[in-house]
């Protein structure tokens, strides 16, 4: 997966703002933020889409929604509110073939999302 | 949680389209769609976002994406894309303190997600 721009950040090929890493899990801050925290959530492992990712593996997106959690309680997000996404494919705009979860916050979402 | 309008869903007290039905989740049309296909995948159990599901129940996102891909797949939606979003307290947009997941496809989805 060496065109992957999220495998070559985890294999520290890339640069980015690492928010929080641990054994499974690398959260990023987005490059092209859309609210004043936009950060992505990445499984170590390469998938393609959440589609493929929960055939593979249920437990992934598991996984990421725990290790955003803790990111939103330890910094106070959790009281505010914050919402989270996952594009898959062309329809939902998804840019980067590589499983991801958003987590937009500390400024009020608005409806329709997108 | 006699007010909760998900849980008077559940127990059949209140109607809705159910779109999808198993042991742990139900999922129904949005009454208030914001694409040609928008649906929420409900946990049966309440829990009253998704921080509070993760606490006592890690599981509980697992269950509801599986259903929600199975049905993205079976619809064929899966081919086309389409964006899963979960609203998370007042920052976040969310209007019924019940968990659920959104499901929104058949049309391009946009940037930013609300």
């Amino acid at each position: 997966m060496g065109e992957c721009p999220f495998c070559q950040i985890i294999q520290g090929k890339a640069r980015a703002i690492i928010v929080l890493q641990n054994e499974d899990v690398i959260a990023i801050n987005d490059i092209n933020p859309q609210a004043p925290v936009h950060i992505l959530f990445i499984p170590k492992r390469h998938y393609e889409n959440v589609v493929d990712a929960m055939e593979q593996d249920g437990s992934v997106v598991e996984r990421l929604f725990r290790a955003a959690i803790q990111y939103a309680k330890s910094s106070g997000l959790s009281d505010r509110g914050f919402r989270f996404v996952i594009n898959c494919g062309r329809d939902g705009g998804q840019t980067v073939p590589h499983l991801h979860l958003h987590l937009l916050g500390d400024r009020q979402m608005t409806w329709p999302p997108g």
